[in-house]
């Protein structure tokens, strides 16, 4: 969730450690029973003798389990521990309280219920044949905070192992958001989506996906910049690893063949998408076309500060609740699994995504401006819309 | 959950199969969030960027784990779907219900979170490996409606593989309940526990159990029966299987050597258990002592109907709610879990279910008779004496 800050030191906000430990003190979830369990008829029906007529018409009926346990309406927050925040390879236990903060808000923002599990294993094959094991249990995957390049070859192996919604949010949340962001950005400044030429820095899990939806909405000229440069089919580090996610994304990203640093990347593009922790020089924006759009979504820090960026960019967003043009995935994710739930969706699809991109950016349309490009993570229409937008989407 | 049962058809509810469906619509459970996330300052406190400071002192000291996550205070349980209610081997999905009920009575009984999680798999050692996998999202594993033998050797192993209480409440939950309902019914029969001949009808995951505690507490003359007759060390099933449960436990009761069947078994016995479905027939009840003791715990069907056995029988129970002295292992599993949590329990040990038993019959005391040897289940004293008297029973 590297880019889902929501406020930041800036903020006119000012936390205390007091404060902040008292919230989490005993965890920020709670169980109960929708049910009352107050006397014996109570008890009957929701336990014993009651509860095994429903056992057994489930057994005669396996459907009924879709409608007749909280599973089918469960998302699991998995995560291993291994890219938590800004904070690195933590561990299970200590990425627990981000985990759940995300259960929370899906409740929150989409009414799914929702539970961390964490797992004491960073092994790929046993991360899946945990899931898999325990498939009766819940509805969907969201898989959290997992390192790259792991990430991929898990949710991928994932989507095909398990026979219901799974999504890397740190990917997808993210592509998804970009792309509303970038739709609107693009009618500000008056421009077509597919025209665009787009550098995207960092190709880790946020990266690559807003590479991949990027392309899938018929944006031909995308590049993707890492710590070693722009990402060219010819690297040397990309021949060696031809089957890398990263040397598979050469082959359908960078059209014009571009080598070198962030100067040559950006020489001539209409939009950087930041989701790494790389400084933008100021000398680099100069080289972009003119009406460029900013989204410098590193947080705490961006990549380079609003005031900064808007001397030279027509749109500026970041990750921070401070400024203008908050980039969260807040905006995507409940709606998105709510939606897939609702229409009892196997997988979520590249259709779905562009789907809840298309419906976010909606929302901000009426009054769309240069400091206006996304709603607010706060609006609450905006799960609705993404929810039935998905919904509507759903084809398998 | 076998002899769980709060109710049955002959209690004066009658229950429709309407309202039992519409209370399962959708499951018994739910997530809610403990702090609020209504505006940017709560999501800071809750989620980023305050939540990164609580992850980062859990990395720095993993003891704070246990008291800003949720996972210390909440018990899993786990179930594979094998041996549920009397319904048999029907599969995790069809369990569900019957796992969140027991959730539910978790939060309602002992104020504890609780989730089920049940398993797509029957195999013992992929249980562990599961369970082990996941073991830092949660505090306390309670096994669940596990077939036997396999219950054995699982509960046993994960004991092991597992730094936090494990219980299976089939076994220890009935255990507990029924030493608690004997040391009153002893009482009320002014005869020492220690003295009493037993027979206990059943030889599956609570037969055993219930052997075993009975044993713990300094009872001799422990019979088990089972569908071949008395369990005797000269049995030749059991010495082709020495290595099996029933075996080992051929060794350690039966002290007079008794072979034969029910009747062999309850010449001049004091008291009957049964946990099978094995009828108890009026003949048989006329050879054991005067004053005798009939805990007939089937369900719905009890072995022997009261009104039977209180013709030979100084004191009777059931598992149901519409004859006296009900025993119920929600009187137990609620407070022997939060008794072994609060107390930050390594593991469930035989002294902490025997202070839980101890805790219950001295609640029943005060008004003790034939009729009342145990609290009723919905008796509200009961899970926090069981909880006083668990914690202060760890000694590990």
């Amino acid at each position: 969730m590297s880019i889902e800050t929501i406020a930041t030191d800036n903020d006119a906000l000012v936390l205390s450690e007091e404060e902040i430990f008292a919230a989490h003190e005993g965890g920020k979830l709670t169980i109960s029973s929708t049910v009352p369990l107050n006397d014996k008829r109570d008890l009957s029906i929701a336990y014993t003798p009651g509860v095994a007529q429903v056992s057994r018409a489930i057994h005669a009926n396996p459907e009924l389990a879709r409608t007749h346990t909280w599973a089918e309406r469960l998302v699991v927050v998995v995560s291993d521990g291994t890219a938590v925040l800004g904070l690195g390879n933590i561990g299970p236990s200590a990425s627990l309280p981000v985990m759940e903060g995300k259960s929370a808000l899906f409740k929150s923002f989409g009414d799914l219920d929702s539970i961390p599990l964490v797992l004491n294993t960073t092994n790929v094959d046993e991360i899946i044949e945990t899931l898999v094991r325990l498939r009766p249990s819940f509805g969907a995957v969201n898989l959290e905070d997992i390192s790259a390049p792991r990430c991929f070859e898990l949710e991928e192996r994932l989507i095909e192992a398990l026979d219901c919604p799974v999504m890397h949010d740190d990917q997808h949340g993210t592509a998804v958001v970009v792309l509303a962001a970038l739709t609107n950005a693009a009618k500000v400044t008056q421009r077509e989506l597919a025209g665009l030429k787009v550098v995207v820095s960092g190709a880790g899990a946020a990266g690559i996906a807003i590479a991949e939806i990027l392309l899938a909405v018929g944006i031909k000229d995308v590049i993707l910049l890492d710590s070693k440069g722009v990402v060219n089919a010819d690297r040397a580090d990309l021949v060696a690893d031809p089957g890398s996610v990263k040397a598979r994304m050469a082959q359908r990203t960078n059209p014009r063949g571009i080598s070198g640093g962030p100067g040559e990347g950006l020489t001539g593009a209409d939009v950087f998408v930041g989701v790494s922790s790389s400084k933008l020089d100021e000398e680099h924006l100069k080289l972009m076309n003119d009406q460029s759009i900013v989204f410098a979504l590193s947080n705490p820090d961006p990549e380079v500060l609003p005031e900064v960026a808007q001397k030279y960019a027509a749109v500026v967003a970041t990750g921070r609740s401070d400024f203008p043009n908050q980039i969260n995935n807040v905006l995507a994710f409940p709606g998105i699994f709510r939606g897939a739930l609702d229409a009892k969706a196997r997988r979520i699809t590249p259709a779905m995504k562009i789907a809840a991109a298309n419906a976010i950016a909606e929302l901000a349309a009426e009054d769309l401006s240069a400091d206006y490009i996304v709603p607010s993570p706060l609006d609450a229409r905006v799960a609705p819309a993404v929810t039935a937008a998905v919904a509507a989407a759903v084809t398998e």
